[in-house]
């Protein structure tokens, strides 16, 4: 099967131009179909203080209110969206901009309300995934850069977790391609020591993770990282990376940094 | 050859839920393939006003300094533009979203400074229109759904006048389509008397539009509109209708409201 890449890229790219033009070169001349999944960066957190919309939290968890799915939909899907597109097309990749309502490639719905009401958040159905689309725009050579943005069906768009996004892409597209999914975040990789850089986990298999829970080693914001990895993997995606994003790109395969998970 | 409609709405149509929710109902429900231009509303100025930014005019002709082309960006490229998308999917066409960066579909050169400087205001390269790709995504039925801004090809959003984008789009496709351009506005067509609206002129030929500049019949404002129309024919589009919108697309094709320009 053909090589197929999904990418992840979070606020340390986004936020700092320099770190998001050496991201975007190194990600232009991948000679591969790929996809670019991006987050918002603290822009959104930005703009959104200067229109005066509140960042509401519920345990931790941010609530979408009707300005927040507003303001997510300019920031990720208008101005982040098409920075990183305009970049690519001066970097000769023919790339494309979406959100999960452009050409239907991720419906969701809306969470179902239990004990907290998280608002316009999208819960990606992944069934309805527009495989065929998502291959039209693939086989005719168009690079994928898609916001963490879906939709109800209903014409409402929804708020979706990046990482979510990424992983849904990869699974839903592994029945047609060899897909690598690589989540870049601010550190080298998975650590053993989070305060040790240097303390990269190069390799985590199932019966690694359970020996590092019980040891208690990983710190908690990786968790839902590895865990998607896992079911991604279960799900037909080849294999997960995740590190730092140059390091990662800079060595696609054969992979010498970062932490392989499989 | 196949049809292609050519569509540009305003702020009349984009600034009232109720006006939106009814065109795109009639849009979605024309059969063949399409192509729905919009401009930006007066949301983005209120949001621009919000973010402290200031509308800067001179001799009547905005100014897109660097605030304002992120400002547009995201309220064009992101708000109105996804919206319009999620509400054209929920209505079974299957829209996709683009800006003039997306696909490469729109290279433009930043206006040259001779007596003002505009800003990034991007002049459309008609000749470096990505007309295979827009062919690729309409061939797999897809719906464009354009916003108004246009990319230097180094990396830099432009803003360009929607008019002008619908009708270097429907001049690029009109060797491949039978290209209809259609501008929808505020008033029933072009008006003989601006103050009746009643007074609709049904055709405008190169004739009679001389005779109507002669007579200084027409109000200034309708008086681009109209040598976009005329250019648009001049170049292979095979007719302009002016007029509003749903008069307009309820009645397609024979036209019975609005105005043509042949």
């Amino acid at each position: 099967m053909e090589q197929l890449f999904v990418i992840k890229i979070g606020g340390n790219v986004i936020d700092d131009e320099k770190n998001l033009a050496a991201f975007l070169q190194n990600f232009a001349s991948i000679n591969a179909k790929k996809i670019l999944v991006h987050g918002g960066g603290k822009i959104a957190t930005k703009i959104g203080e200067q229109l005066g919309i509140q960042s509401n939290y519920i345990n931790g968890r941010r609530i979408t209110d009707e300005a927040t799915i507003d303001l997510v939909t300019m920031v990720y899907g208008g101005l982040v969206n098409k920075k990183i597109v305009a970049k690519l097309q001066s970097l000769q990749c023919d790339a494309i901009g979406l959100t999960g309502a452009d050409a239907n490639i991720m419906p969701a719905v809306k969470r179902p309300i239990k004990d907290i009401d998280y608002g316009f958040v999208g819960d990606v159905i992944k069934e309805k995934i527009a495989i065929k689309n998502l291959e039209v725009l693939l086989a005719n050579n168009f690079t994928l850069v898609i916001a963490p943005l879906t939709h109800d069906g209903n014409g409402q768009m929804l708020n979706t977790n990046a990482d979510t996004v990424a992983s849904s892409l990869a699974v839903a597209l592994s029945n047609r391609y060899d897909v690598r999914l690589i989540y870049c975040f601010e550190k080298n990789g998975v650590l053993e020591n989070v305060e040790d850089d240097d303390s990269v986990i190069k390799l985590i298999t199932k019966e690694k993770y359970q020996q590092l829970l019980t040891d208690k080693k990983l710190f908690d914001g990786i968790l839902p990282k590895i865990d998607n990895a896992f079911a991604a993997i279960d799900n037909g995606v080849k294999e997960v990376l995740i590190g730092h994003a140059n390091d990662l790109l800079q060595n696609v395969t054969p992979h010498t940094k970062g932490t392989l998970i499989k």
